[in-house]
């Protein structure tokens, strides 16, 4: 069994560099405390006795050796970046589960045939710059790199530009390595393991995902002295196309969510009839035909809308991925190690983007989940227990050992 | 008549300062700009031979003295401060009509009983500071000076605290001076007198106006692993509350007016499920009882929406003014100097909150409008003709005489 105190204390301590307003985190990718958080990781890593690469894309790949000079390296791993009010786990259980895994190989002294890399991807969280898993989606060969380092965030500044900044911009070609395994352990994120009172999710499936980033250009104007049927209102238009995703994914659900979560208005004054908005749609399904009706029925809405309030709008799809299936061994090998470990365990479907759902593309994949407090991520107020937090690090360390063959 | 083109050039001069991107003004009440748009003002009328008083408030009054001492002054003014995406004539032209009117009597050597005053008053658009006419409110007593005081920016500024900054903090107590009567010329800020082919709107009555500023606090959390029964949406509140003011809008219509333009989200992240949404509703009827009516329908239909999404609100009303009826004697002064002038006239309602609407309390007070190109304003491309300017301003010019007594 791995350390589950030693564990925690690392969360609690990586959980001290960004401190949110109210008990969680505020790490941003490409931040300054996204560095400081990179160099405590790293000195962690260094005191394991690992090696540091990092790719030009800012991951960081902590490898400690195996006994067989030809055998693939089994990675695992998550992120440490977080969502401007995130919660303390959200990423950075896996990285420092990763760690943890291999700390309690050298406390027991055990030898692997297959080298075992602990992974801190970049931006993860998608929150500062679009899209999400943007810099496994490059390793996994989907987006291209030059296109990432030109994303902005809100205030204009560039990917590529603050990732040297931190000075975290490696010289490793992304995506050169060559995997044997790649393992993620991450919190739900959603209810049910809690709810069902469950250890353990093996995670079988992701959602797919849409990210359509939505522009309706009105036409400013006088609150007070326009006349009703002269207003191209964006702001309304906008309100009308939040309802609609709602309904579409009301219409499909429990096999899909969306929401509207980011919203710029322009020029953002009381008595200004909004000239523009911008906002974002992020719809989800497992179900790929599900996904593409979602979108189909979305963009249709917003044609429909924008016509009868004579505005324009531009949808830009700022962020995508398929329903993804994990890698049937992996998957296998969690499940196996959850009840050779004696740990009640279900099979679930990710409601959330991972890292692991791109890297399922160029290596066998899978993922262990293990309960949060209300199923609440993505809030300051995310929480878990530290007896989750072992259990799940359990199981992570035995299917990493069965991959890596002791 | 006045002099139009030097009252055209003296528009364009001032809009030099705190330009906007698209031709427009940016001059925002209690910034860098505005401080130097006033000292621009106070020029001129120190050219003009005028001395300058200036209230706690920072509302300027420059005086072309009277020949009895005893008479109380003409006030004749409107506002110099913009919206962030403004116009150039919003305001400016009532300032610099006022300034023009006393040009013209240096001119013509014209002496009244009366002094005339021309005034600059603070903060009339309310876009940084909320309410609208906030300078005119404190002066008419119906708004508490510390209260105006305490008013914050979008960044946490204080009024009083900007007021002193850029040095315009006079100190006059607010309201002490005694008016004989107050004149406003503005563009209409609607489409009636151009679609009419009038040059010149004799304003008998203002719309009323609520603003309610609304927070609706959900929770932050996944947007992606959050099941749709599971969610308490802002974002989807607002939306609602958005549909909800159009609609109630639209029944009054055309005797009511209503839109949402200030909306700000919370956390702001495509993949949070909105925790927090803070938002204004502008809805105005020149009929009290209709804006009543609107008023109590906006609350239920808030209630209703929270309590099916399991939201919590707040509604905080942040501005507010009654339907104004304005003074049959100055209204007459102004149609009969319309109609003695030859130009074509009617009766009209201002949709917009002015500051006459407050010192209509105060003083006996009318308001002169000229058209505006497609009843634009609040925006950057706001446009009138320099014959449209010069007929409001020569109404303006002969109602002050006749009304200051020469
Ligand atoms: N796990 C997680 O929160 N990832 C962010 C990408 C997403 O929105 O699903
Ligand atoms: N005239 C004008 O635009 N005033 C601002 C206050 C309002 O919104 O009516």
């Amino acid at each position: 069994k791995i350390n589950a105190d030693r564990l925690w204390d690392s969360i609690h301590e990586m959980a001290k560099i960004g401190p949110g307003v109210a008990g969680g985190s505020n790490r941003q990718t490409l931040t300054d405390e996204d560095g400081e958080g990179r160099r405590l990781f790293q000195k962690w890593c260094e005191e394991a006795g690992l090696t540091m690469g990092v790719d030009e894309m800012g991951t960081m790949f902590a490898r400690r050796e195996g006994t067989d000079p030809n055998a693939l390296p089994v990675y695992v791993g998550s992120h440490l970046d977080t969502q401007p009010t995130g919660g303390r786990y959200d990423g950075v259980l896996g990285v420092l589960g990763g760690l943890e895994v291999i700390r309690s190989m050298n406390d027991l002294g055990i030898k692997t045939k297959h080298p075992v890399i602990a992974t801190n991807w970049t931006n993860e969280e998608g929150a500062r710059f679009a899209p999400a898993m943007l810099a496994s989606g490059v390793f996994a060969g989907v987006i291209e790199q030059d296109w990432a380092y030109n994303r902005v965030d809100a205030k204009g500044k560039k990917f590529g530009e603050e990732l040297e900044r931190i000075g975290w911009k490696g010289d490793e070609k992304v995506g050169a390595r060559k995997m044997h395994a790649f393992f993620e352990l991450h919190i739900e994120q959603g209810p049910i393991l809690e709810d069902e009172g469950i250890d353990i999710g093996v995670v079988t499936h992701g959602q797919g995902l849409k990210w359509l980033q939505v522009t309706i250009t009105g036409k400013e104007a006088h609150t007070g002295s326009t006349p009703m049927p002269k207003r191209r209102n964006a702001s309304l238009g906008m309100a009308r196309v939040i309802e609609l995703v709602h309904e579409v994914a009301m219409d499909y659900q429990p096999d899909a969510v969306g929401a509207v979560g980011h919203i710029e208005v322009y020029p953002n004054s009381r008595n200004i009839i909004a000239g523009r908005t911008v906002f974002t749609i992020d719809i989800r399904s497992p179900d790929k035909r599900v996904l593409d009706e979602m979108d189909a029925r979305v963009r249709e809405g917003i044609a429909t809308i924008c016509d009868a309030l004579d505005v324009q709008y531009e949808i830009e799809q700022v962020g995508h991925f398929d329903p993804v299936t994990f890698d049937k061994g992996c998957v296998k090998a969690i499940r196996s190690s959850a009840k050779r470990l004696g740990y009640s365990h279900r099979d679930i479907v990710s409601g959330a983007g991972h890292d692991a759902c791109w890297i399922n593309r160029v290596a066998p994949t899978a993922m262990v989940m293990c309960p949060c407090v209300d199923g609440l991520s993505h809030n300051e107020a995310e929480e878990i227990t530290k007896e989750w937090a072992g259990a799940g690090c359990d199981v992570l360390f035995h299917a990493v050992l069965e991959t890596a063959e002791i």
